[in-house]
């Protein structure tokens, strides 16, 4: 989910002002769902007024493609920090990096998936979704062709399709984990046995 | 997903009538997620009054849980099929089974992930879809089982962890699939390399 997330209007950096929207709407997806989602429940939340966030985001359409970036953005931040060392090491750190005990990874896995699950009905979220399921699928794979070119990983492996199933996993798995099915050292443990098949000892 | 969908009053099996509503339910579901369920959509798409659907299953909550039960009894239908031949092949056609261009498997595979996402928030959904991964997670460890016990394949594999594994990835997978980001032949071929890494020939 690696998108920059960008200014639409004029591509500056976002401000802070916009930033906090934004972590306000992210918050009311993960707890409402998009289809229930209200902009007066964002206003609330932000402790702003509606008017406010029509002023920034124009309308309640442009308000859910920039929370789906922001939070592409949110999870490029915390799982980036996990990509130095070998290519196995980062892309084990990188995986298990998406599960985390913390409220905001946990909202921001959640408002994920209400968005995809919301794109399968709503035609206009799905480029943007499409883009930032591509990025991510991407990053994983240029960690796997980074250690092919360094020669740590198997010239014969499928990087594009080791970061589809990945990340597909890691959404799967994240699904059963917000739900409380397993906690976070088993999906950490099942993501990990996950790596370890994908990326044999050579 | 396997719980056997039983009548809960009596232990008898659903009655056509009583399958009719809850397809209706799951298709509703899948259209509208759970958070905007209307038990009157489901009798409008059922064609039959509120009235039976409350006779019939006493409560919104109640129709929740039944037709999470519906859902599983519908993959089970639509996956058994599958499991003959040897163990590795069983396990294969499982997986690949639970995505399918089919109305009804897109409309169950969509209303498992709408009642999965509102077991997030609605604790009440939780033990009936605990259960039904439960179910699901051993119904393909115990393929794997079968191998082991068959001697075609390795002793050492991890089975619950494999059956964890692949339904986890079939659920992001499925997500991935509904929402138009991968084709049903992508989606089936990056499973089909999800069972050969987990299951190396020896």
């Amino acid at each position: 989910m690696y998108i920059r997330d960008v200014d639409s209007q004029n591509e500056a950096p976002i401000t802070d002002r916009k930033r906090a929207l934004l972590d306000s709407t992210v918050r009311v997806i993960a707890r409402k769902g998009v289809r229930g989602l209200r902009v007066e429940e964002v206003a609330k939340d932000a402790g702003v007024s509606v008017a406010l966030i029509y002023h920034y985001f124009g309308d309640r359409s442009t308000l859910l493609l920039s929370a789906l970036l922001h939070i592409g953005q949110r999870a490029h931040d915390y799982t980036r920090p996990n990509v130095d060392g070998d290519a196995r090491t980062a892309l084990l750190a990188t995986v298990l990096g998406e599960i985390q005990d913390d409220e905001e990874i946990r909202e921001n896995s959640a408002a994920w998936g209400e968005l995809r699950d919301a794109a399968i009905f709503d035609e206009s979220l799905r480029p943007t979704l499409e883009a930032q399921t591509r990025e991510w699928v991407d990053d994983l794979a240029g960690i796997v062709r980074r250690g092919q070119a360094e020669g740590s990983l198997a010239a014969a492996l499928d990087a594009a399709a080791i970061g589809q199933r990945l990340s597909a996993l890691v959404e799967g798995m994240s699904s059963r984990w917000l739900a409380g099915l397993v906690s976070t050292a088993e999906a950490h443990a099942l993501l990990a046995g996950a790596v370890e098949r994908e990326l044999p000892e050579r």
